[in-house]
């Protein structure tokens, strides 16, 4: 992908303090790309010897390699841990947007908000009395931040976004758009006769580094607190209902939905579209796989996997079972057939 | 959770019409809190005797309690439903937001809109023509209202809420953020070789005292009408497709998606992420099950769980049989092998 | 469901090539409606000759029907393709907004932009840097486009949506309310013992003629691009991930989720609900049922469902012996308990 900036190739050696190759440091580059897509204008990566072959004939003008790559091509550029230098020339290309102070004429500012340094706030946006945003924080257009709402520092908050009263967010936290942050929690009771929403009154915290995707939705606990570990990270659509606590380091994956008051702990990963049920405890660490239905408490270190959710070995198991019914079931149906015939004669 | 206003124990005793224990009424509380998080300052609940000791070790100031609740404690409030009474004090506590007269000098309100006494219009607001108001409604920031809708009295729409043309919304009806109510059913059909797009110029109908949580989208009918019963309450990231008829009292918790033209009766019950066939039927007071796919109709009262769902019973069976399975199947596969083995030998 | 329009029956005929019937071409028609939700004033339509009662009692003042429908009713207008015809007339009464030169006050603009003739731009819509709009295209109020997007001609863009930096949409493009396009990728690498964010800086092309549902996500590519083909629809809450390549003319129902850098290819179908595993290829023209679970590729033409996906016919068989499994299950056991007593005995 072409950026808008371009670096010689012996800017990104020196960025990566490794040697100019030969020739090529005058070379001008204009982007990051795959070994397929990449042009000769642009830099690309190789971490596997199985794609040797690609990276041969690849166009790209200059290749990221581990060390102890096959080959010798004048364009590869060895370096210790080829993903982390990827991310330093990724970076250079498409640096992340600089702090800047700025509140856009059409945004909504109450007066008793307290901006920090180098606060940007898009067209639009709404920030309501009391809200208190750290410095270095971008707010961009069409965001709601409802009252009393804190948002730390070196976070970059995306169009379009809600986040209700009393929502405390951390330091260096990413919201995707649409995604909204501190709805109601979803209780009814039957009371005389007549089911009564139960207010919610609680609120949400997501602590540092968190990062959370388009379309989420992350409602308000009941009395307490709703509350994102820290570093955890959400894809897009995932639902978090009331009160339910996630642990830290977490990778929740697309379409996930986490039912009221359930308890997750540290580094759990949980696996596009799975649904897990309220008031259960998931330990540290377990791995729950996508499309699966979590009825019960998982143990840390569990992997399970199915509906309902049962552990990766069993369900390898059931799964032979049922890939091969189609041959198995007539087998079982013989030999029941005769047995019954056998025992209806006795 | 604290609160802005506080209460003397007092207050909230004369609130409830019960009498006020002896020496606290002067204390002043600033919130309501559980049995575990309340402080000091707060008052907290329980309802179960099973409770008892978290009770009497709560540091809670005032702890509604059933009237038979066993123990003495100064600090315990008797009441005749301690839900109830709950309700009352959260209540106080934290109260809706008044109705006001506003409209946000950066809406956009077509001159023939008519809007009620005390409606409020928030920052960025689009009331498109024709869109009438009842009294007491709030209509928050960024929320777009399309031609000819009609909203009732008393209905609370948050932010970045989207409602589509000719919806016509009931009394009392909330709406969480991100919320799309109104666009087109998803309908193409194959006319002389080429898929073309069936316009949808239906509507959708909410009754009144409606919940519609954040990230939802219901879809406006082909001709006629999607409907929302009354009182029927709906969690995050629900989808009803066009043209489905939900009946009044029913709870649809979050993820549920429910395909076109389905009937859903009164008082049905749909579990987290369960999904719904087009064109059936699902009976007064049945229960769907979390995570269910529902391939057909439902009768009126059943309880169906699985993918596809079979009634509670035979499920239940079933899933012992596939959580059992490891056990069972080695046992199966000896006796076919032995069956097998003699049949050829005969 | 009455229009705001009105046409003489005369008129109707005249725009279908039909005879007019007798004494009904001065009738005046209000709008379009099914045989049973018409009125006087209303067309309706009939394809099937089992609804033959239903036209015959329909209320409706004249009743599209193919050109050999039995009975004779004066209100019938025989027409080569009933559907057809009943688009021409719902596209009279419920025409698309006409293209119009418009911006409003309260959008924000960046001078750079490329406007073309006719294109509306809403209340609190926002077009940043480097933006293109073909003619004749529409973006409602409240959306969001981000730098050096371009969109092309004729398209329509409903409120509320998000689309950000380098998206490239094409012609006659269709997208519904509170969408995102171009969030980024969900990607992490474990760097030297620590979680790291994978930049996502390629993009998202919508080719012409799609139609994107409300609530969906498509995310942008790693390096590369995420694609849509041509002529694919999408419902709604339908989640894209990064890198994910899909063919022209497919059909994807609402909830379906799609993890990074499948390839679908053209013309296939995808029930809702359904989740396919990420780096799998699904072939032209396959089938997948709703709710199904794809944890690996499919072939062109395939038919699968179930969780995990197997075809059409072995689904059938397994379903029966889980539907029947009260039945079956206790016969089995017996079978096992006798056979295992006499290998004991043995």
């Amino acid at each position: 992908m072409k950026s808008s900036v371009t670096f010689k190739v012996a800017d990104l050696c020196a960025a990566l303090s490794i040697p100019v190759p030969d020739g090529l440091g005058e070379k001008i580059i204009h982007g990051v790309g795959t070994l397929e897509s990449a042009t000769g204008e642009e830099v690309a990566f190789v971490s596997k010897v199985k794609y040797q072959k690609e990276a041969a004939s690849s166009a790209a003008a200059v290749i990221l390699t581990p060390i102890d790559f096959p080959g010798t091509d004048e364009r590869f550029l060895p370096v210790n841990n080829v993903m982390e230098s990827l991310l330093t020339i990724i970076t250079m290309f498409h640096p992340t947007p600089k702090p800047e102070s700025f509140v856009h004429s059409t945004a909504s500012v109450a007066e008793d908000a307290e901006l920090g340094e180098n606060v940007f706030v898009g067209p639009g946006v709404v920030i309501e009395g009391g809200v208190r945003i750290g410095a270095n924080t971008r707010i961009e257009s069409g965001t709601f931040l409802g009252e009393d709402t804190s948002i730390g520092e070196s976070c970059w908050i995306s169009p379009n976004v809600t986040i209700l009263e009393k929502t405390v967010i951390g330091n260096r936290v990413r919201i995707h758009p649409g995604t909204v942050i501190g709805a109601d929690g979803f209780r009814y009771e039957l009371i005389s006769g007549r089911l009564r929403k139960i207010p919610q009154v609680g609120n949400v915290v997501i602590e540092d580094d968190v990062e959370i995707g388009a379309n989420c939705t992350i409602d308000r606990a009941f009395l307490e607190e709703t509350r994102v570990g820290a570093r955890t990270k959400m894809d897009n659509s995932v639902h978090i209902a009331h009160n339910v606590q996630i642990g830290s380091d977490c990778i929740l994956v697309a379409q996930v939905g986490i039912a009221g008051s359930t308890k997750v702990g540290r580094g759990v990963m949980i696996g596009g579209g799975a649904g897990l049920k309220d008031h259960i405890t998931v330990g540290d660490g377990a791995r729950i796989a996508g499309r699966s239905a979590i009825q019960g408490n998982v143990a840390p270190g569990a992997q399970v996997v199915g509906t309902p959710a049962i552990d990766v070995k069993s369900y390898a198991r059931f799964s032979t079972f049922y890939r091969n019914f189609g041959d198995i079931w007539p087998r079982l149906r013989v030999m029941l057939a005769e047995f019954e015939k056998n025992r209806s004669r006795d």
